[in-house]
This record gives C-alpha cells, structure tokens and sequence, in this order.
C-alpha cells in the first residue's frame, strides 16, 4: 500500500461517506477484478464519458443507481464486512444497472427495474457465492447475467417496459460469408479498442483508454493481459470469419479479455505453461462467445457475459489438477 | 399435537392401509408444505372438485394415480421412513399427473406416462435432494418441472401422445399493449382467488377456498402468506402491464405464492426485516414468472412451478448470510 | 488379468510409445465404459469400418486426431497418471473428434476446430470430474456434449466453418403421425443394430458387429445389456409411436444403450430389483432422448449423448439412498 492509498485508507476509516464512496469505487473496479478505488474512478468517468458520448446519459445513472441500491441493500444484510468493502456485491448490480438502461428503452419503470436489479443482484451474488465456493471458486459475473436476462425476457410480458432496444428473436441461421468482409489494420485496432469499452457495454474509444489506465493502475499484468487477448481475439475471430462488424464493434473480444485477466491472474506462475493455458482460455472464449450468440437468437437477449464466466469456470474448475504447475 | 392428530395418528400405528393413506394425503399436504392429512385431504378435494367442474376428471385421477405409483415406487425402494412418512416423496408426483392430464390429451399411452411419471419422480426426488443438501437446502418441486418438461416435450416425438393442449411453439414478441386492459375491483380478486388454486394447475373459486382452508388449518401463517403474495402479484403484475386475461387466470400469480409462503416460513423471525425480504422475493417472483412465460415459447411448455423454485432457491442458497437476522 | 493382457502390460511398461498407444486404445474403449486395449481396438476399428463405408473417412480420422491432441494435452497438464493410463481423459475427445467430422462440412478450418475440440475437451474433464465428485458419480460424456454443442452452435458464426451437415433450425411441431410407419421384425433388427453403432456417431451393420465383439470382450454382461436395451428401445419407441425412420437410423437406442450399461454395472447386484431400476433408467432415457430432440429443434444441434448423461446422473445421484439394496 503506497503512501496515497494510505491517506484515503486513514480518511475512509474516519468518515463513513467516504467508506460508502470508497466501497462503491472499489466495486466498479472489481468488474475488472481491481480492488482499487482509483480504478474504479477510472472506469467511472470512463462509463460516463462513453454515456454521454453515445447521447444516453440513463446508462451511467442507471449503473450508479443499480449500484448504490445494492451496497445500501448489502449493508442492510449485514454482510461480510471485508466482501463488502473489497466492492465485491456492487461490481454485477453495477453490470445489470447499465445492461438494463441499454436494452430497455426509457420509462418510468425502467428505474423500478433498475432498483429491484441492484437489490436481486446482492442476493444473487450471496447465492452463487455459496453455491461456487462448493468447489473454491467465485461466482464472477454469473449474477449480473442470470438477473439482467430474467429482467430482460421479463420486458417482452410486461407493456410497461417497452423493448424497442433489444434485438428480435429469431430461428438461427449459418452467417452470410459475405458478412465477413476483409479487415485493414485501422478496423484491428477499432475492434481491439472497442473490446475494451465493451466490458461496460459501450463501444467508444477514450472510455476504452480510460478503462485502460485504471486497469493499469490496478494491475500492469491485467492491462496487458487485455491488449493482448483483445488483439488475439480479433484476429482470431476474423480467421474464422466472423462478422466484421461484430469484430469491429468489440461485441466478440470482451468476453475474452475478462477471461485472459482472470485464468492469467489465477494460473499467475511465470512460464510457458501458464502463458499457454491462458492463451487457450482466451481462444475458447472467441469460440464459446460465437455459441452464445448463435444460441440466444431465439430469446433475443445478448450474450452479456456469459462466455467469460463459463470458459473461466471451467478453467479454475479444473485447477486443483493443474496446481503442481 | 393436538387430540384429533393423536386419535388419526394411533390408527396409522395399528392399520397400515390408513399408514399409506396418511402418506398419500400428507403428500399432498406438501405440495404447499403441510406435514398434515387434513390440509391435504382438503386440497384432495379441492382438485376433484375443480377437475369435475372443469368437465376433466381425468386430471383429479391422474394426480392420484401418480401419487400411488410413487408411494409404491418409495416403498419398493425402502427410502428414508420419516421422510416417505412426511410426503416428501409423493407431492411432486401429485402434481406430475395433474399436468400431464392436464397438457396432454386423454390416450391410452397417457396413462402410462402417468405411472411412469410418477416412479421417476421418486428417483429424482431422491437425485435432487442428494445434490440440494449440499447446501443445506431443498429440492421443492424441481422435480415436478424437469420430469413434467421432459414429458410434454418428448410427448412432441409420440404419435401415440396428442398433444392438442399444449401451446404452440413461437418466438418471442414483445406483449401488445392493449393486452394490458385496466382491471375492475372483481378482477383483482378473480386473479387472485384463480392464482390460489392454480398452485394445482387448475383456476377455479371453490377450489380455491378448500386450498385455503386447507392451508389454515396446517398454519394460519401459511394461509396470510398465501393471500398477501396473491394481492401482491396482481397489484405488481398490472402495474407491470401485464396481459390481463394472464393475470385474471391466476397464471401470473400461483409461483410467487409458494415463494411466500417457502421464504416466509424460513426467515420466520417476526420483524421487517424479514417481511422484507419476503416481499422482495414475491415481486421477484413475479418477474421471473414473465421471464419463463417468454423463454418457454419456443418449446411450447407451461413454465410449472419453475419460478418459484428458483427464487426460492436463491433466497436459500443467500440465507446462511443473513442468519444473523 | 490373463495372459494376453499380461504380456502387453509388460511391453508397455518397457516401452512408452506402447504405453502411449494402450493409453488411446483404452480411451477408446471408455466410450462404452471398457478399461481393455482390445475392446478399444474392436471400436477402433469398427469406427474405421463404418466412416469408410460412408466414405467420409474424416470422422475415423478426426475421432484419432481428437484423443492424440486430448492425450498430449493430459500429459503435458500432468494429470492423474492412474486415471490418464485408464482412458479417462480420452473418451470425451474421441467423440468430440467424430462428431465435429460428421456435422461440420470440411475445410481447413475444420482440423483446427478438431484440435481446439481435443485440448478443450481435457479441461472441461477436469473441471466437471472435479464438479461430480462432491456427490461421488462420475462426469461420464458432459464434457464431449458440452463442447460439440458449443463448437457447432459457434460454427454458424463463422463462415469459415460450412455447416451443411447441421439440421436447419425450426420451431417444434408434433409429428405428423404417418411418419411412425408399422415396423416390420427387418425394421426391428436393423434398429438395434443401427443403434449400437450409433454410439459412436455412425449407422453401419458391420460396425455394430466390431463393436459388439469389442465390448463383450470386456465385459460379457454389458454386451448383453447393451442387446437387451437396444430391443427394448426400438420396441418402447415404435409402441409410442415415434418416426419409423428415427427408429430403424439407430437414433433412439444409442442413449438407452449407455444408460443400461452404466445404470445396470452400478447397480449390479443381481436380483428383480436390479433388474427393474435398470428397466426403468432405459425406458425413461427413450423418453428423454425423445424430449431432447423437440428441444434442440430451434438450436439446430443433435442431441449427442445428453439423454444418456442426464437419466444415469438422476439414477446415481439417487444411489446412496437405494444402497441397502
């Protein structure tokens, strides 16, 4: 700990509404598994740049509100003091707060979905806590995803929640070969940077060099784990003709670039081995994302982050194999 | 235990043919978590009378049948004698055979879908409440979905199963807004007296009532929870705009009321807390049961008792955090 | 152990390139629950036999190329050596191996996939023996389903990968009941041979026959259960009315098949109860092979084994309760 995180750390311990900001902080940076207010910080005014840029300021509330109902609602629970002040039951009402205010179109109730999202999340996130650490390991973003789904099927039963923003469901059908038109660099590094915003939903470069440097500030490793499998799953998803306008808009590489931080931190022993394993987690991500896609045509939902959690549970599933590494 | 319990309770001991129709009455006492014949002899009435109103005896004998079969099956496989003793084995079986005399058409073959639905229900019984006591918790009707689910769709592969009752396969679209009618005064009380007896698949006044009385006469708590949850779907379910035929059918809130009266009774600590936390899973409750209504549409299946099961199921799984309540 | 076996015990233990081909021949073997070199070697063959005869020797060849990609991988992660020389971390790609080759057209990318399918398919081992053994049953083919059906349902993302060989995607509609044609005794016969085969992804009279041979070289009695549960499929199936055509393709029998070896080798005390357990576990997997294939209609994948793995976990997770037996 350096001598400024001191400093906030002696100011959090005497005030309580720089704890609740402190906590609040540290959860949006533990979207990108940073316990780092600063990060947090970052990816905040990243969020809210890329919201505003995109003329739809109701996403960076809608994850803000989401957010604050869900620590009020964790320390209503009194839960564990420690999980909670790592931000460890903000960082998925964070998620389903922006998710919801993306792909519902705006309505009085969108904000009632917002506040009961931020309090289911906090329970969903204490089930699969539990439920996960069966076999030792973290529910990740699977409660963003189960909660932001069912409210998001639920739209299309309710006339209150207009769905205008969600796609139409539909049987499935193999990709146009056209689709996959040939990409120049500049379109490499379009998707590269959008992958990175993608992780908050949005696509918009200086949000994804402002997620870049609190990521970086958090952790050297994680910010070039994500260039690095941001760059591997552009190019792998173009060899596998993928469509570039999913490649471009950094909808195939943010699954992978949460993967790649979180198998490459675990499997964390320097060496080829390591390297490999994260590179094939990283890989089957690009693969596993394109199944998702393919599969919730007919419910018209996104894949969110599914792909991640499913190939990184897997991955630290099969661990306590691997630990002799 | 009071007189007339003890009196019941001696003439079980001495005669096993009344032991086995204990089993079988307490069986469908649990369907809403009564350990108590009389609770389920009334809800035993209450499904032969609506089944005999609704022109469908067929579904009163299906629920019997299966019922039978699966105290047989129990029996034969020397299960657990408290649990068998409880009903824990017969009340997913119960309601295998109303839905499935109910969502497919009278066969011959039907019937023996009956029987066989009722003997793997004892096996999954068994297999869900291994893998739930994991986590200290229940299977609850788990197994009435995934056995009821896989049923009706397989009946889609028999020419000897018409299926005429089922709905038809869809995609997704959003609900129309003029589905949404305004509800009169009469309206919200015919959604919920119908959301009570559709707790058995059936929507019917008088049935509803015996349920009532049935659920009283097991715990008064249980009728209260019963009766605020149904208020509360209707009230939640049209401010939500949902479609009202749905919700004056009841459809909309039979699952909510099992999550009330299963999360009421076990965070039972008299307080707001814990009223609270009940209220949030029965609006939940109501969400999800949107959620399933649109998932399902493709497969062409009634979403059972599927959404209770799985707030409930979270609500359980998160419980161990707030024990200190 | 016998003396054949003895002998070439010995050879592999002197000489690794032997080991490394006992390991792949009884990885083999496992796909029908045999640790014998020899029955891998029938199958081997058997699968050799019947992708020649279709002529698509790409399904012998991508199967091979799979389990020596898988067996690599499981030795460079150092895994279990007593469960790696049992072919435990094989099976699943093997099949993996077959499957990408029968439902994906070729192309270069096609290999690709296959390789990817054979590493992946050692992790996903891993993490769901890991999953599995808080309840003491095994992972059995979850890991070749999961990831075929993740592999093919991604291939309709990218255009690199044809996927001509898939069924089109379509909402579920009953059968039409003149596609369950009376079967002649041929009709009969052809499906329980056929079904045999298609436990490895393949319709061909003569590879029933190898494979046959092969797993009673094994195992005399899960021969004669794997007989006895291929007549009782084709039988239960037509009497249920199921596609004439399904039935006599082998595409209703392989799942109950497996289910009867498996449910039948665990529950293998001999007497009535036994007997009738296995029955039940068979009879139920055609129902659930028949739900599995109404479910799957709008992703457009085959079912794989997944009525397989489903039945015989609900049966051994139900196990510790019929254990007096």
């Amino acid at each position: 700990m350096n001598q400024s995180d001191n400093w906030w750390e002696n100011a959090c311990e005497s005030a309580w509404p720089l704890r609740f900001v402190d906590i609040n902080l540290r959860s949006i940076g533990q979207v990108m598994f940073q316990d780092k207010p600063l990060s947090g910080l970052f990816f905040f005014v990243a969020i809210g740049w890329g919201s505003y840029a995109a003329d739809a300021p109701e996403v960076a509330i809608g994850g803000l509100l989401a957010l604050i109902v869900a620590t009020l609602t964790a320390l209503w629970l009194r839960v564990d003091t420690a999980a909670l002040n790592a931000g460890l039951y903000g960082f998925n009402a964070y998620l389903v707060g922006i998710a919801l205010t993306t792909f519902l179109a705006l309505s009085p109730l969108l904000w009632v979905y917002v506040v009961l999202g931020g309090a289911f999340s906090v329970v969903a996130t204490l089930a699969m806590t539990n439920l996960m650490k069966t076999w030792g390991i973290a529910a990740l973003t699977a409660p963003f995803v189960l909660i932001t789904w069912l409210l998001l099927l639920s739209s299309n039963a309710f006339s209150a929640l207009p769905t205008d923003a969600l796609p139409l469901s539909s049987l499935i059908e193999p990709i146009a070969p056209e689709a996959a038109n040939p990409l120049q660099l500049i379109d490499f590094l379009e998707g590269m940077v959008s992958s990175i915003s993608q992780v908050f939903v949005k696509g918009n470069g200086i949000a994804a060099l402002l997620i870049l440097i609190g990521l970086a500030i958090g952790s050297i490793a994680a910010a070039g784990y994500a260039l690095v499998a941001a760059l591997i799953s552009v190019i792998v998803a173009h060899l596998l003709g993928a469509e570039s306008q999913i490649i471009t808009a950094g909808l195939v590489g943010f699954n992978p670039i949460l993967t790649a931080i979180a198998v490459g931190t675990v499997f964390n022993r320097p060496g080829l081995r390591c390297a490999l394993l994260t590179l094939l987690a990283t890989v089957l991500t690009v693969l596993v994302q394109g199944a998702m896609v393919v599969a919730l045509k007919p419910f018209a939902i996104p894949t969110l982050t599914a792909s991640f959690v499913l190939v990184t549970w897997l991955f630290l599933l099969a661990k306590p194999d691997l630990a002799e590494d």
